[in-house]
């Protein structure tokens, strides 16, 4: 593993980890801009520009990148969050240049009114099979409950009204501001040479423009409300729980995971024992989501509407016991070794360790080897997550629920 | 890569592929039994025994179970289709043989009424939930209304009836004649040591006594019924199309994916730029199912009802042409790129090349190295596509619709 590394003079970060004995390589374009970057009035255009990236540029149509993608036999996708906007290719190592400068070309989008106006049907639709997933509904409006105001409760997808009232031109002006170089990172890993690679992104790249992309940083505790919404012909009750904790930056993030494992992994965890392997809900998860600046423990259980109240009093008690008694020695090590042996596998694929990479520079403009992460895992002890509990009360939650009418 | 074999005097082939590079192993049990080797009376049986298995032998309590999964760190999981119940564990390669130990133990679960009991609410649970998720609920019930009374046609999951009156002795009975040594194969994939190998799994599995566990085979050419169901508060009108294709062990499957690519990829595909790309529907996809005996090309499709009608005419379109032009050589070199690419991309990692190894064990008994199935897509030819559209007409399908009301 050798890790190589060069900031263009526009700002754009290019970062890349040579592993020579792997059978492909993975690129990816991080932008950091999502959902948390937009106003009320133009909610959900990050998502849809991220779909309108995929319709052409000045060279290219919409059929022609799309073939020029197939010729490279990529297994290649997109994401919008909250946090960012990630394009990613995973190629045999004679397509990484050419995948490379197809997505560099693709960062160039022309935003064409037709495309745009066909496309925000497809946005439309979206929104609306998602409304028919209680499971994502239910987190997306917690999400929203508790943020409140706090740009971090926007909806990724957007509303039906907002992506409705949205103009191009509202959306050339976010792609103008957001999609800087200095607020983007290329990351490749994998087998692949970089002084190609470098030279390629040298090429296509270095011309793009510096701009002003601030961000909006706020912690925010969360206003821990209880809502329940009824939705006639669903079958069981969807909760979601979200409670405040440290950010992608913070170190206790380690530790902060392996919280989150003890409690809720989908198996051997507190949640499993008390609710899964007692039948009293099928699903009962709870994970650490690391955010810039902020964070949060979430937690997703689906059970039938009759034994809400006592899964709801399991959840209080697990929590209760955690502040009073904490976590044992026993539950501590069972949790690292999970999450070290998870995090290891991942890694060994490069795609996996792209996203790692990745990540790693959007939050903390810092390379970490994998045996950094392994190591700051190993070290997390007792008092560490007896401090994170004293800190951050996962008792304390906001509550959404779906459920049948009752 | 060097691939081993050694079938037990019991019939239990246990058979290794060795990559002395990666970084983890991956073992698994593959136990050749599914919802198609059930009758009515028991339907949901082999998906509920699989859940038993993790409540603990006679040496093991559940919690000690999972307590000696835990102590692996292992990524371990179970699955039950139609055709196969298989267990599955990857973990660093130091921890290869305890977990292997541990899953040859679970093998011989104790099976009792106690956790039964409890478990046969879990199960309902399930059943319950997947309802709410109609995206899995409309296969389901084409999958039905295609097989018909082929016990093809069985849902994993079981039904509420079929669960409630299942008793714990007809869970033995199954489970003594379906888990049979000769019955199983057992593969192990990565970085690990097979004479180590080997000999645990001689000493553990060596005992267990030979059945006769005979399968239905059958081929299958569906019903081509047409049905809807209306359910109050579906946003979306959710769409499965069902057509006979060639067998797990026909040579003709390598071409039946690539059609299936062509047709129904999630991009790129015919489906995707006369449905998705006109915003007509949000999921369009075509895969090919290739099953013990017979098989299956599956559609699904989710639209706003207001779209449905003209998506059922395009997709009529592309089948009608489909019979009356082929393909043309331009989408098959696609679409083999793309599989070819998405193959070597997963058998990367010790877990992906576990599934193909024993999944071509199970249905052929035949080891197959990662280059005779990339030699077996790059020979595919039009002449083998347009066999396969003659010999099986996609156009003619088994179609059930879950949507709202009209």
């Amino acid at each position: 593993m050798e890790f190589k590394k060069q900031i263009l003079s526009n700002g754009l970060s290019v970062i890349g980890e040579i592993n020579n004995s792997a059978k492909s390589a993975a690129v990816g374009f991080f932008v950091k801009t999502g959902s948390r970057d937009e106003c009320k009035e133009i909610n959900g255009v990050s998502h849809f520009l991220e779909h309108m990236l995929f319709k052409g540029t000045e060279k290219l149509s919409a059929l022609q990148v799309n073939e020029a993608f197939d010729k490279t036999g990529a297994q290649f996708n997109a994401f919008t969050s909250e946090e960012m906007t990630v394009f990613y290719a995973a190629v045999l190592p004679e397509y990484l240049i050419q995948v490379t400068q197809l997505w560099a070309e693709i960062m160039k989008p022309s935003l064409r009114i037709e495309d745009f106006d066909i496309e925000k049907n497809v946005i439309k639709e979206e929104i609306a099979m998602y409304k028919d997933m209680p499971n994502f509904d239910v987190i997306d409006r917690c999400r929203k409950l508790h943020f409140d105001s706090h740009p971090c409760g926007n909806s990724v997808l957007g509303t039906d009204e907002s992506i409705t009232n949205l103009t191009a031109l509202q959306m050339r002006g976010y792609f103008a501001n957001r999609y800087a170089p200095n607020n983007m990172t290329v990351a490749v890993a994998g087998n692949f040479q970089w002084d190609k690679f470098i030279s390629t992104i040298d090429a296509d790249c270095s011309k793009w423009k510096t701009q002003d992309a601030p961000r909006i940083i706020q912690d925010h505790s969360g206003n821990k409300k209880i809502e329940r919404i009824e939705k006639a012909n669903l079958s069981r009750e969807h909760i979601c729980l979200m409670s405040p904790a440290v950010s992608a930056q913070d170190p206790g993030r380690f530790a902060s995971s392996v919280l989150a494992a003890i409690i809720g992994d989908s198996v051997g965890s507190q949640f499993f024992w008390e609710l899964v392997d007692k039948a009293l809900a099928e699903i009962a998860l709870m994970q650490f989501v690391a955010m810039d600046g902020t964070g949060l423990f979430c937690s997703y259980i689906s059970c039938s509407s009759e034994n809400t109240p006592k899964v709801l009093d399991i959840v209080k008690n697990v929590f209760d016991n955690l502040k009073s008694s904490g976590v044992t020695e026993k539950e501590l090590q069972t949790a690292k070794n999970k999450i070290l042996s998870a995090l290891v596998i991942k890694n060994e694929l490069p795609m996996g360790r792209l996203a790692d990479l990745g990540f790693n520079w959007l939050y903390l403009k810092q390379y970490r080897h994998i045996d950094d992460d392994i190591n700051s895992i190993k070290s997390v002890n007792q008092k560490d997550i007896h401090n994170l509990i004293e800190q951050y009360d996962s008792g304390e939650f906001t509550q959404l629920s779906l459920g049948p009418k009752k």
